[in-house]
């Protein structure tokens, strides 16, 4: 008998006939003898209505009320689902993320999970029931309801696995899995049987949207294998666990294209110490997230000076400008260059550190293609190059014809 | 500085505008210097439309589900209504009923509350807040949220009151407060100033539906002064408190007609011990709510027969007469005849037991009108008579111009 928790995001309980799905596949799993912890997110729209709600009485309201409100979405999932097993005549109980003993500090709408006492979920299992937890919640030491934040019902069912010692973790999506790149980019794409934490985190660091970094790194602290799979049919999906000497057989495990990326050059900056700490302290203190920095060698005659390129979110281009222009008499560049027209292509796998030859290969193919590289970037298992919007999907193909055929 | 307890119903807080009128109404009150609690009911409309997406998984959803799935909706209106008050930058925050210490018994959907520990309220309270507590909800002491019946707003508004030991308890409604009688049948009724427990609970039995028997119940046998009044207005309402001595000099405080009922009359039930006693039992085993119970005496020749009659809520009559036939043959009575077409009209005041005369007046009356009387019922501070429906209004109008002008 095996403990699985299985995790359905907010479009598999969009509505009373999907929930009543994702209870025929519970059930399924139950017939096999399994014991079953469910963790649900809100109905898909829910949680934006209430957030709508919230902006008709205040534009900026309180963190712990928003915490309040927000956590009535999945109470309202875990309720129905527990009934839709009734309805199969399956045992089974809700309960709210406090109940099932998730411990969170008190930073409201972004908690995090401090510890899980599950003796009230262990309780419900061993009296036969299927248990439903409410994800994306919590619960402070003083009682307070608190929430974990973006991808916080993943968060719940990975935390919940390592506190359980769950023999699996599926959390169920709207993908069968995670892919060698985008599928709707190149038809060529395939699913991954497995992939190691580490290859995860940097394609979500990529733009590949599957999971959020934060629940990734705490199935990895935690040891936590767990699974991707798709809601709406049966295929095995991709698992997700630590790195193993076979992994390191193939070089590139994915290839992402993130198009949400856009560039911040400062042309002609003092080449003098301290100047690249005051920029990116001053973006950090703006709460800007910065991901790739890089500064060429100086050039020109007279003062030192470099070029400095960053890459910032989109959303946040503007906000970065204005914090770079506040800046611009106290360091003395010449001018700032905007670019939104970028994207960002990264090859991702664990085989580059015993492989050579990765980044030259990739370079070779996009100049073929006859794609220019304006930043490039690397850590030990990924290269990220930004290149050309426009030609953006046409390296992206280019890349995985290379690497993954 | 007076400590009071404000309640505020489904319709008071129905959008996001009522909300904010509601803010406004408790920012006067906070502006006099005096503690707020403000318990809130869920927005109109919202427990409904959880119940019909629990109806699309399951006709009859387990009732401990039910009440994690309904005790969303006052959990929703506490966050919303406590931003409400931080947009008028007073301090304010939201407790479940759980986090209020509200202690039920472990029967879901109308679970009693056993004792209140509110020490949270009075923290927040002392810390300068207003505090928003959810009505209708509580927590067993093992920690299963309950859910306490119709009317468990009220329920949870008077029990804080009796628990904070309030300076005062007001209930607002969309009504001004307790009328001698409804004044959309007679437009000479008058809002009472103030009204005893028992008068109410007598009201309340008899058809007038400003608040639910338990409410008033609860608040006699704990001393909770309240007031009924109306969230729309600023006009004062109707003090509900023991009775006071010159209460008595009022004879009737109220008139009400319920056209609710329902007529069931046994012809020729065998006159002999325990025959009564069976009838009611079953009536009771098949949880079917008996209000007047009239038993004529024996009339005839041969063996002795009565003819009994009984009333109860019109949606049981069918089932009524389910349990009636099945107890025909062992009975033996000759024919049961229902009868849907009455009213029962009600007189209602302390007074009476102090003043002679009064069921002779109301009988004259409504001889003068025309009425003929089906059924009488008395009790030390009310006299009940079943009518033909079709002259109840007439009848209504005609008593409270004879006892109230």
């Amino acid at each position: 008998m095996a403990l699985i928790v299985q995790k359905y995001g907010g479009t598999s309980v969009g509505d009373p006939a999907r929930i009543k799905n994702v209870a025929n596949r519970v059930a399924k799993y139950r017939a096999q003898g399994d014991q079953i912890v469910v963790v649900v997110s809100a109905m898909s729209g829910v949680t934006d209505n209430l957030i709508r709600l919230a902006k008709e009485i205040m534009p900026l309201p309180s963190e712990r009320e928003m915490d309040m409100l927000l956590s009535t979405g999945e109470q309202t999932t875990i309720a129905l689902t527990a009934m839709a097993l009734h309805a199969l005549n399956i045992p089974a109980a809700s309960l709210t993320g406090a109940q099932a003993g998730i411990v969170t500090d008190g930073v409201h709408t972004k908690a995090k999970i401090q510890n899980i006492t599950p003796q009230k979920v262990h309780a419900l299992l061993d009296a036969g029931n299927v248990v439903i937890v409410a994800g994306f919640q919590g619960e402070t030491s003083e009682g307070q309801i608190t929430t974990l934040g973006r991808g916080g019902s993943d968060l719940t069912a990975i935390a919940l696995a390592a506190a359980l010692k769950a023999d699996l973790c599926q959390i169920y999506t709207d993908v069968d899995g995670v892919y060698t790149t985008d599928p709707r980019l190149v038809p060529t794409a395939r699913k991954l049987a497995e992939i190691s934490y580490d290859e995860m985190l940097e394609l979500a660091s990529s733009g590949a949207k599957v999971m959020q970094s934060r629940s990734v790194e705490f199935a990895k602290k935690f040891g936590v294998v767990f699974e991707v799979r798709s809601s709406l049919n049966e295929n095995p999906g991709t698992i997700v666990k630590e790195e193993t000497k076979n992994m390191e057989d193939v070089v590139i495990r994915g290839v992402a294209l993130d198009k949400n990326q856009a560039k911040v050059t400062l042309v002609a900056v003092p080449d003098r110490p301290g100047v690249a700490a005051r920029i990116f302290k001053a973006l950090a203190e703006a709460t800007i997230n910065v991901d790739m920095i890089v500064q060429n060698v100086s050039h020109g005659s007279g003062t030192p000076s470099t070029d400095l390129s960053f890459t910032v979110d989109k959303p946040e281009l503007l906000k970065a400008r204005q914090v770079i222009d506040g800046l611009k008499s106290e360091i003395g560049f010449r001018e700032a260059i905007a670019d939104e027209k970028i994207g960002k292509l990264s090859i991702v796998g664990v085989g580059m550190k015993s492989h050579s030859g990765v980044a030259a290969k990739m370079f070779e193919t996009l100049a073929k293609e006859g794609v220019n590289i304006d930043m490039i970037s690397t850590s030990e298992i990924k290269i990220s190059v930004v290149i050309d919007l426009a030609k953006g999907e046409a390296a992206t193909r280019a890349v995985h014809a290379a690497f993954l055929g």
